[in-house]
């Protein structure tokens, strides 16, 4: 794989990533959202299905990763170091781009973000905090607790795909010329998606699962500075929370993988 | 594959599609249905069987695509543009015959959709409006940003199928007689349906996610013919979205994927 | 395969299948039920798994059938009758213990459906009735309506399942020894569990999709039989539509297979 | 496998298990969860892909049995029990670390679990019962009921996956250096992680589904020690039936397995 080919593989999956995983927290956010309200299992379906979509996109140029914790993981565990810059780099210009689709996609409600006089819904006359679609905010804000959560969570995300790389001889999605891929691929995917929807239900409680630096923090710069009406704060003094926390986790994910398997 | 073989392959699939689809958003919306009520969840799952359902009875006659934005867009990628009439006019057609099977199955629903005197249920004396059931209808009529929705929401769909047939070698389904689609078809099948629950649950907030001209134009020319009791509006003024949005979308998806791949 | 074998795997299988899907009915109806109340997505799922326990039990034995509509189905497009018998009376048999199983599931349940004093749950004094649990009851009784629902649903079901035998070269679950089963019977049961899935989803909501004359009939004759307090009716005078419309279904879906594909 | 691999590898995975499983409770129990009252399909869908992500991340180790219920049952139907000691072992360690696990994760949120003055949440001013997060507990006493309760939901378990070998040739998980094991272990894995959903949908109602003596005695013991406020009774006087249920429930399977297949 050239840097270029896994370049713009990580932009458009990590961009259709948080296209869909913003999009899922639009949709459950947003008043005039015909899915407002809907709960958290379709937060938790809505980004596993969201890393389906970008992964098995990625995978014929650059496996597919979407996420530092998963490159730096791999790192640990190949040793191998010397393209993790070219994986980082798509992932964040790729959050990035994937945040502003989702706003574009939510476009008319959020500039529907305003007070309305006269509206008979619920809170309907209060503008709806805008930070949480594109980034995550704890509960409880308690650093050490929250990083505690971020690297567990983080752990239960990267060992399993770490392993089912073993189980199969790839990674995550498929490597174009190795037979193994062709299903492969499709099957790995798969489980790496309702991975991710698992995490969410049962780790996603306290912090809302950023597992992903770039995640996190490529949507928290485009909110920063995109003109949506009544957006609130943009929360940077909670930032690196979600950043060292899943690099911390995946590295440890590497280390545990490469002792024990 | 013969052009009788992919007529009645899409028309059989695009029937069964719009049927499921049609179907939930019935058993959602009508009262005197046991999943009344039962929320986004249920819809978003609901129509990504609908294509598990449609693609895979349609696989072995015209690989299933069932949506004009599909076909579109392996046209563009692929050069080949010789038997997209006979897709679109399949399609055109199942759409239609499903809305009818699916007004068939709720019938009793239907017919029961007067104002009922001395029932004691929340809105029961209110007819439901049902256009919503065949057709899709905007949050929020702004036809710039119902346009980009749906635009963004078709090349989330498209973009991802194109890259997986290049992952497996066929396009979506099976074809008869190639060795990859043995297995390769019930993956990739099963992988599109979860991608179109992710894209109900992430990107159907703004429009309900026609994503696909044949599911909102047949269904809505049916909605018009159809002797159902205080049906409401057709709402032609909007019709146009749902089929110029998902054509533009294919279109795009089809550049794209020819570029990046 | 043997008629013994055959016998013991539609009986297992059909056990299992009702075991499950009266179970998924019993944990929303019933108090005292951790999952009481907790909605149509749950019905509609636990039906669905209950397909994927009991027919990739069943397949080794019998290619888990567990259903006489599919078994009627199958025998129209084939031509082949002299097993149907077998077929149909391991699945009365098989449903009539599961049935029981589910019932022994929930006792403790059953046999505090009693007028409580003093409680405080919602309608916690009135017994709840049972017969939902076991068997299907229309929203709106009107006899065509119901079993034109019923034939439709249940053509949905059967088409796909034949399209998909012709696809992997089985009907559901593997055949021993047939080296295509040994992926496509995973594959193959996973996807007909998500259209089951989708029929509950889509087409449920006027009957509550019996589409299988074993999966009402015999539960039904089991509600009569069992001493559960304030069981309410077994409604004998609806039991036929749930017979007649599946089996019509099916000998539809046969025909319209032969010809088409 | 060597029985440093499999008490590693049933450490390591029911260890993963347990931390998906404890946690999805926690989300859905506790006050200051963003998942807090979603509901019992997210309960169920959190423990099917807790064992989605600990038996494929167990699988090249021991084959991810994760229960000794499990185990058990392989025990009876192969004749062989020379390694069980090592399985239960590992399960064992593996389910109480794991509680220790998602109490970490979500301990903000325990150690906010006391009368806070002044909220407005719910009953947010009495603390909550923490067992449930941790162990079983039925929702109607009574120790006949709730052993075949668990006894029958075994089976449930136990028999489709024995089944489920024999239909691929292995357990569960991946055997390394077996051909089947490459491809088979993703589906077997995700069948059954399907499985456990329907059993919590279908069979979960009375007593929450144990079905596993390691997931609900480990963590027991874990919560007899743990340091959390207002943690409620460990109830000791249930303890047996978890354990013994299950127990005889994967002997039948075997049994009945052992006989029918």
């Amino acid at each position: 794989m050239s840097n270029g080919d896994i370049f713009l593989g990580e932009v458009i999956g990590t961009a259709i990533l948080i296209l869909f995983g913003a999009g899922v927290c639009a949709a459950v956010t947003l008043r005039f959202s015909k899915a407002r309200a809907s709960g958290w299992i379709v937060i938790a379906f809505g980004w596993g299905f969201a890393v389906l979509a970008g992964a098995y996109t990625a995978a014929p140029l650059s496996g597919g990763h979407l996420n530092p914790a998963v490159t730096v993981g791999v790192a640990v565990d190949t040793g191998v170091w010397d393209k993790v810059w070219v994986y980082l780099l798509g992932q964040m210009v790729g959050a990035m781009f994937g945040a502003v689709l989702a706003y574009l996609v939510y476009l008319a409600q959020f500039q529907a973000n305003v007070r309305k006089e006269g509206t008979t819904e619920g809170t309907a006359d209060e503008p709806t905090p805008t930070l949480g679609i594109f980034s995550t905010i704890p509960e409880i804000r308690n650093p050490v607790a929250n990083l505690i959560t971020e690297i567990i969570a983080t752990i239960a995300l990267v060992l399993p795909i770490l392993a089912f790389g073993r189980n199969t001889g790839i990674g995550i999605g498929q490597i174009p010329g190795e037979e193994a891929g062709v299903y492969g691929s499709g099957i790995s995917v798969l489980l790496v998606s309702f991975l991710v929807v698992g995490i969410g239900l049962s780790l996603g409680g306290p912090t809302g699962y950023a597992i992903n630096p770039a995640r996190d923090l490529g949507p928290r710069i485009v909110h920063t500075f995109l003109p949506i009406p009544n957006k609130g704060t943009s929360d940077w003094g909670y930032a690196w929370i979600p950043v060292v926390g899943p690099l911390v986790g995946g590295i440890l994910a590497g280390l545990v993988y490469n002792a024990a398997f």
